[in-house]
């Protein structure tokens, strides 16, 4: 159900029932390792090219998202997904392998939470039963697209993100045991005038602080309602500003409660990341690995997701154009209440 | 509500309660040419690039469907949409200009229905009442990024496809007048192995088939309660492989019921697009434009239109890939029974 202006209310309360992440290397050197299903030691998993190695790493999230929620592939009705790639290959070629009726989604780097809170509401709505939601991003496929070639070399601002090579699924459903889906806020195309792809989390940070707001402004709810709130990929330049945004409007947030994905899935200070993870696949292996994971150990009873994403392609830059930010936020809980 | 296996079914009947189509040049000269809202006399439509036109194109669309259907600005909850552009930055930025909560889709040019198909679940399972629905194309920005330079002037074959120059955009409400969306169904990917860019609508072709017996399955409808099947870009190669395929399967349908949107936007023997229209616009300008007017009319009861669409991007191509085919297929009736 709508509630407020922008947020869908789950009363049904949609099942995390299991997830799955698969990741690279430099993922498999940061913090959070041991929360991931299956970390390659090698960035091109043994493909012949980036593009069928970020494909590898969905198919197999899906099949062990599907392995963790004892689900067979028919009971599967939807898969809802997209990624960076341009004409979200990805996941279209993934949505093959996995034969299910298939909904495209793209949000650049939101669409971790774009899926997931439409695989809840059509869960929550009884337009199904059970729906996986996924994405992805590899570092290499991210540079040649949207940089330069890696082979390259080419030098970058501390201001610049690296993008997370791995993927995140999660399997809801109506019925079962885990992690439960309350709600979810859509967010608008929020420009502020950012041009510079390379600040991205600049960009994306007005959108994260809009979301939020209208989260709160729609529910109810405020700060306190939450263990934990966490923006998808703002990293050490965003991050920041939508904090200091945030205190501004007058919900100010200590770095206790109020985290970053890109900030937490390296150790940022040691590994060459410049200013921290970014990528549709940063937010998913966070959440789906990780934070799902402190929610099952009772670590966390209830946390607020906000996947920002930067809307930009290569060429809307190179025409001049600004990047616009959205941000999607899914509040997730322990269980229901 | 979920009914069959892939089909949602929508019992408080969402209404298109306001559309509207805005075309180029060509489809200006085609024969639906008087049931689009705007025509732009040139390509470029004044803008400094393609891409600026295309999302004019969609801009207008967007701006004209809320005038349509009367409704105001901030009374749109959600818009819904997807394009063909890498990162779909046409809908992106019209999304911008628009200021709604937005959730970008893609499904090739089968988006035109995924978009419609997801408007109008969120408006009958409550979780809006006024959701936008929209799509656009532009021949020139998909012959950049698709194949070459218009000004290198490369010579097609004839199963080639002409990418309409258009937007189209669908207001769907909880209530009010207009024709009803009644059903939908979500598509699988299939891929037959087809590996010709230049052979789109071959590649196509089984999926909208898949679709199509889908939706008969799952809903126990059969062809004769339709007065009219359309398929979105099957032009003049896929649209007949579909009608051979389906009636290898039991399903014989004659021309007059069995229609393809790509081969009614243009005169295909006298204007010069080959097999006929494609992009997501081919789908929507002819459903928004021209179908709805002929319900409205009194001319059709019930129509079935199955957008299809071909998941490749140009790298995919490139590294040998197949192109995996996907449809979308959304009922639309005269009015509540």
């Amino acid at each position: 159900m709508l509630r407020g202006k922008q947020t869908w209310w789950f009363d049904n309360k949609p099942v995390i029932i299991g997830t799955a992440t698969v990741v690279g290397p430099d993922e498999g050197d940061g913090p959070l390792a041991a929360d991931f299903d299956l970390v390659h030691p090698e960035l091109d998993m043994q493909q012949k090219s980036w593009e069928k190695a970020e494909r590898l790493l969905l198919e197999q999230a899906s099949e062990f998202a599907l392995q963790n929620a004892k689900l067979e592939r028919s009971q599967l009705e939807f898969y809802i997904g997209g990624d960076l790639m341009n004409q979200i290959i990805s996941n279209s070629f993934a949505a093959r392998s996995l034969g299910a009726p298939y909904l495209g989604v793209f949000g650049a780097c939101s669409t971790s939470m774009e899926s997931l809170a439409l695989a809840s509401q059509l869960v929550d709505s009884g337009a199904a039963t059970h729906v996986m939601a996924g994405t992805c991003s590899h570092n290499c496929t991210a540079e040649k697209q949207f940089r330069y070639p890696t082979e390259y070399g080419s030098q970058k601002p501390p201001t610049a993100q690296y993008t997370v090579t791995g993927a995140g699924a999660a399997v809801v459903a109506a019925t079962g045991e885990g992690p439960v889906v309350e709600c979810a806020t859509i967010g608008k195309v929020v420009d502020l005038g950012i041009t510079d792809p390379f600040n991205m989390g600049a960009a994306m940070a007005p959108a994260a602080v809009d979301t939020i707001q209208a989260h709160f402004n729609d529910t109810g709810r405020s700060p306190g309602d939450y263990d934990l709130i966490v923006t998808g990929d703002l990293a050490g330049v965003g991050h920041p500003i939508a904090k200091d945004l945030l205190k501004q409007n007058g919900v100010p947030m200590d770095n206790t409660l109020f985290m970053d994905c890109g900030l937490m899935v390296y150790d940022v200070q040691k590994q060459k990341v410049q200013a921290g993870g970014s990528g549709c696949g940063c937010s998913a292996v966070v959440t789906y690995g990780h934070l799902l994971k402190r929610i099952q150990k009772g670590e966390l009873k209830r946390i607020l997701v906000v996947a920002t994403g930067a809307l930009l392609s290569p060429l809307s830059f190179q025409q001049g154009e600004s990047i616009p930010g959205i941000a999607h936020a899914v509040a997730i809980a322990a269980g229901k209440e």
